[in-house]
């Protein structure tokens, strides 16, 4: 059997979950929040099952559902997106992302990454016959070098990838990177692929941030597929579920691969995630519930000699290790996994050549508790 | 934006369930129960996400699932399976096929599917990169065709796909069937993509029917990914979850794209159906339950002056048209779920080229009194 992804192993957060769990480490590698859902969330969703909704939703989600994401969406960014032809309901922003990249890139198309980007993006394009172009995000910065974005359009280019709130390197874009962005795209008819599974989760907006949605720029939500998800927004990433919005052209052609896909999503969890999302609008506390945790974590690191990198956005803060250590990322994570009891994750991870900048990134969406005891640990070093 | 499957439209499922719920008719259409599963089995979710359990499982599923699994199939079709690397879970049984497809199809691979088939086959090879080869199915038995099928094998197959019990024509492949297809494929190295998603609903055990799993035949097992799905097997498709087994050297491949396309399954259901397995073999029942509503609703199609064919397995029954209509099958599934009431699916819908035998199906996966109101109706052709 000769392997589609020869390169591919298994996924770094795999891995590393599972050598945290066998060594007994706190586990700041994987981003899931070890804390629960709202009881409400979980009550919704045994209702919806109790009153019998078990069987298959239509195709493209719940209306109801549907309904509070074109409303949050309109909201939160001022875009009317139509809830019957334009958003999607999909089992995590995992597969709406490889459905996005099957439904529109054609066997040698070009798709622009920003690296670091997250590790699925990559196979993704591979397997649907496209050839990825990468673009390194700014050294040290992590911000996007506009002009090594232009000088990567080809003709040949069917689409871009774009993640702010950005996992790994916890920066988020501007309006004004959202503006260059749109110009640099108008003369072309390149899609944006918005990943925004973080956009809930910025910080300092006393100081003026915000999360800029593709949503929010007429130029870029033409062309773009928004993808979020519910899981990291509610506090429930096993239970795999999120959206894609995009205007109706291109979610048609979304959902010919959705349906061959995963066909639809767990029809309890939708009912259940549009009444509690009908109650009030419970993505309005996230902010403040991570910034005081990012608060925390910072604060407690000021006591090792980790040299910190700025946290804008999303659950993760990201460390220099080079005054702690003098292994690559990959290896300090296994050392300091196994030997200091706390499991973190290599940037190297996220790049495609293995690219050891002596970074590595660390998961907030934790206890307070959970916090405290791997700043302790990591107070040794 | 040029379409990537541009012969496709939306699912003739979707479009029948809609037109149904659109003109009140009884739904005989869509493939699904209209009655619930077991309080039980709502239960044991619950329980999981009142324990917590809402954050990600491991990327190939839960151990005591997988397990689980494993049981089912050693005790029913005697192959032990892995659970650790040779069954994975899945976001139902649709999202594990197209999974197979992109882990093993090449650009240019042959893939043979006996037609009629389920609908999101070919398009997933479309989307792989691979070239279709259809078999037809001997027309008016639905019988494989063994010689045509050898003739269709080439130096670029790669697989084949299989289904039975089938889906739409409700027969079930026999023993002597697996053995031929085994001997074909012997001396070859065409992987078997066998698609058992109703492996529990095969009628007349006491007149020698049986599942003929491929897991029964080593010599296809040691080549096959074994598709099932709990959502049809536990009344709740609605779920979305499904399984794959496989050896370990296919189940690695597949689990290469599988972590880059939905990467996990829901924890609280994998959770709820792993508790739900242990503590009975609840799928025991449904045969019986099944064979029931097979009885109840063939009986009552005597009154009418459709053609019955014969239903060995799935919840499905075909009926030739001819003596109760001169419209084509599309057409007559149309104006039957309008003018009648009665929404049933034409077999054309499985066929690439629509091809039209007078043939529809109905889904008798229905309530008696459901089934009643259909029968009362259908008895006025
Ligand atoms: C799909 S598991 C990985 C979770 C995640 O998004 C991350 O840790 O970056
Ligand atoms: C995925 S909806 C179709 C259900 C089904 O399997 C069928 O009706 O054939």
């Amino acid at each position: 059997l000769t392997s589609k992804l020869p390169k591919v192993g298994t996924t770094i957060f795999t891995v590393m979950s599972a050598l945290a769990a066998e060594k007994g480490a706190v586990n700041l590698g994987q981003g899931f929040p070890d804390f629960d859902c709202d009881p409400q969330l979980v009550n919704a969703v045994t209702s919806a099952m109790q009153r019998g909704l078990n069987q298959y939703p239509p195709m493209a989600g719940v209306p109801v559902l549907r309904e509070a994401v074109a409303a949050k969406l309109a909201a939160l960014y001022g875009r009317s997106y139509d809830a019957g032809s334009e958003i999607t309901i999909t089992a995590g922003a995992t597969q709406a992302i490889i459905t996005i990249i099957l439904a529109v890139v054609h066997p040698g198309d070009e798709v622009i990454v920003l690296e670091p980007c997250y590790d699925s993006y990559v196979p993704n394009i591979e397997l649907a016959g496209g050839t990825v172009v990468r673009v390194p995000l700014t050294p040290g910065t992590f911000r996007p070098d506009f002009d090594k974005i232009s000088a990567a359009i080809s003709p040949k280019t069917r689409a871009i990838i774009v993640n702010s709130p950005h996992n790994p390197s916890a920066t988020v874009w501007s309006q004004a990177d959202m503006r260059r962005l749109q110009d640099i795209l108008a003369p072309t008819d390149i899609l944006l692929i918005s990943d925004e599974v973080y956009e809930h989760m910025v910080f300092d907006a006393d100081q003026g941030q915000l999360h800029q949605s593709a949503a929010r720029f007429a130029g870029l939500a033409a062309r773009a597929f928004i993808v979020s998800s519910f899981g990291k927004t509610y506090h429930v990433t096993g239970w795999k579920v999120g959206y894609v919005a995009a205007p109706a052209a291109l979610t048609a052609e979304f959902r010919k691969v959705h349906q061959f896909n995963v066909f639809t999503v767990n029809t309890p969890v939708q009912h259940g995630l549009a009444a509690y999302m009908a109650d009030d609008r419970p993505y309005l506390d996230l902010p403040a519930l991570y910034q005081r945790k990012r608060d925390l974590f910072r604060t407690g690191l000021q006591n090792t000699r980790f040299r910190l990198l700025p946290s804008e956005g999303s659950y993760f803060q990201c460390v220099d290790i080079s005054a702690v250590s003098d292994l690559g990322e990959a290896d300090f994570c296994q050392w300091l996994t196994t030997e200091i009891g706390v499991a973190a994750i290599p940037l190297s991870a996220f790049y495609g050549d293995g690219f050891d900048q002596r970074v590595v990134r660390f998961c907030f969406a934790k206890k307070d508790q959970t916090l405290h005891l791997a700043l302790e640990r990591l107070a040794k070093l």
